[in-house]
């Protein structure tokens, strides 16, 4: 089972063979970290809005409603769809959508399996950072010896109206127009907010990264080797699989990982531009974190660290 | 045929078996959208400046004209060539070229067929940011199955005086000391300004990308996935090429990507992160992006967007 | 023999079978060009630390002092530790260093062979951007055909009290709390103050890059290609191994290259993010830049550049 920590997975209902799927753009107050609210936009209650997992060969419909207070459209990045359904009005022939209105994407799932995401791409500078992106999943039906799935999607904002070092609750707007972010997220949410990948000693883990955002992110894991498996949504053969513990996901992109859990523990998985690991800077630790958690793993951290960032 | 969307490719004659060009750094005022010029410093009346295509084997001379207001080099990265030719005067037994005068870089080709770069190695930090850059093309004599081969160079720039979200018809000076970008490029210009890429229905399609500027680029592309074959200028053998929709490319780098024209429409191709696709920040779409158009397709955009953006 | 330029190797004594190491975080005076100092964090005197090499199924202790005015702690970054050896206290059951206190980091190297770092991961916003960093190696005892072994760890600051264009003799402080970096190092040093990578023409050349900075830096090398032999410390196998002229190595990971010196001279080695190669922008060229230099080599710069940046 795919897992994306703390959002949801999209429901769906079968119509004459079609999977008809429905989301909402709209804006959200999203929880970064407890007591502190953003004001966002994302589909369905939440940034990232909830991932989408459909199989090779469906057909799809996914109607889009536009409850945001401008023209909005949605891409369904990776996917090799008809240019009509592929959500660029500045250059295809796919619609805007207005606000108050709805539009139907329908196409049927040529990729193979693997990771895509959707977002939207009207106003792209500003509909982007400000929140509208998602998962877009096509899963593998065939036996694989995977035990854990997990999605995470990397992103950040500044948030206006906030002194460096200072966080403390209230509700806080975007500026999506500039590149000077203090908050960095997976999943939508800052360290120590994120909710750990939980696993078991023995587990084949996979966890798939997407980024749709200002910066390429690196994203390092403690403790253990992984293996690079899939590119952008595509099978890397086995032979051609690379070993790291650092994996730079650039905006625009997907990438698999696959380890073994043989090292049980507590283990940081975050991104490592130095920057990106705080809180708008405040210490120790936080933004672009979490972490995966052997279950039963009898450790605990040695010296709690007052996490008294919310004042 | 290797084409280089909105710039020329540079003509040479042959005396005595060598190829001899000839280029001049120089001011140069270009239009990056309609009405709209910088003061950039480039090549023969360009910035990025013409595209050199050479083939294995050639003996070339390329004789370099100073009439920028300081010194100037040029390197031509990624060529296996003499020390004395590399230009890199702070380093290298390589001379600086003084405004006014010239030098004949002369060289064997010794590499093999791929994409590489020239760019001034002097005063770098300023004359790379103003525009000293273009394409350096090894062309592949043996027949290969491509039927369309494009270059692209990825650029930025700051320019002065335009508050956010401005873009008005005038010509500007750029500020090379900043990485406050306010404008992306593909060769020169910026969406939609850019000429898109004609492709045709059944066509193998070869995409050459270049960077020499202050950031690490991702491209995607919209509707395909495509083989990622040369790195720097040296091919992937085909049982390690990875397919992708997004490309990083890191200043310095070159990627060629293949794909084969199978999905017919106009598809989006830009980089992904996402202050780079405007316009000093104007909406709805702009700066590093073009677009894939296939001859005869028959859609167009639903919404025509209004291009008010040159007032 | 694994040499980094303008830095130690880290000595070390055996007891019980049991390699020892001392590293001492502190406060450091790093000589950045000369004359010019940032105060800066350590270990043993400078920024980055003394490179640790060991070999694979070696036994280590390293202890670590605590200098510094605030806690600390020690990633092993890279290593399949035991989790309450990895050195994150906000995590995992691992300690904290109080000022004032040691602790003995004890653990069996089962990684192969490869490129690895160690680093602060406590406060690591302030502690990595201050200096707290350094090279962990794991030789191959195995019969290489490699004649020179070289690390280099990539690095930038910002340094306060600096204006634009100005480098002048003194001691500065470093502000770890922003991005706008205007120093960039190859192990703690700007060019032209970094030491030449000496080789020999013949000589089969490893280079090992390390990055714990802010951005994700592309490493360009003239006149010859290499081919990326590890990642992160895992050795890449002889037919995946794809050959470059730059190679981007984002913060968190290692990559190592391996070229042949068959094309004498003095080669430019350097970041290619065009603001990464001046000192606080200053002209013709600086940064995080060094050069290759083949030893014997008769050629020297035809246009001596005054290098008169120090006033």
């Amino acid at each position: 089972m795919i897992v994306t920590p703390d959002l949801h997975t999209l429901d769906y209902s079968i119509k004459y063979g079609v999977k008809c799927f429905e989301l909402v753009a709209e804006p959200v107050k999203q929880e970064i970290l407890p007591g502190v609210f953003m004001n966002a936009w994302g589909y369905n209650g939440s940034t990232p809005g909830p991932t989408i997992i459909v199989n090779s060969g469906d057909n799809v419909k996914i109607r889009v409603y536009n409850k945001l207070p401008q023209p909005t459209s949605i891409h369904w990045h990776g996917l090799n769809i008809p240019n009509d359904m592929d959500g660029v009005p500045a250059v295809e022939p796919s619609p805007r959508i207005d606000p108050g209105s709805f539009f139907d994407y329908e196409f049927l799932i040529t990729n193979p399996p693997g990771t895509h995401m959707y977002h939207s791409h009207y106003n792209t500078v500003m509909q982007d950072t400000m929140g509208l992106k998602g998962a877009f999943i096509i899963k593998n039906n065939t036996t694989e010896n995977i035990q854990k799935d997990y999605f995470i999607m990397l992103d950040e904002v500044n948030l206006k109206h906030l002194r460096k070092f200072i966080v403390k609750k209230g509700i806080y707007n975007i500026n999506p127009f500039t590149m000077n972010s203090n908050f960095f997220f997976m999943n939508g949410r800052c360290f120590p907010y994120t909710s750990p990948l939980l696993v078991k000693k023995g587990d084949n883990c996979r966890v798939r990264f997407g980024n749709i955002s200002l910066n390429n992110h690196p994203i390092h894991f403690h403790g253990h080797q992984f293996a690079v498996t899939a590119a952008d949504g595509n099978p890397i053969q086995k032979e051609n699989q690379i070993i790291k513990n650092t994996i730079l996901v650039a905006s625009g992109e997907t990438w698999d990982i696959e380890f073994n859990c043989n090292n049980p523990g507590l283990w940081p998985l975050h991104c490592h531009l130095t920057q990106h690991v705080s809180n708008n800077l405040q210490l120790p630790f936080g933004g672009m974190a979490t972490s995966v958690n052997y279950i039963g793993f009898k450790g605990k951290a040695a010296n709690p660290v007052p996490w008294s960032f919310v004042k």
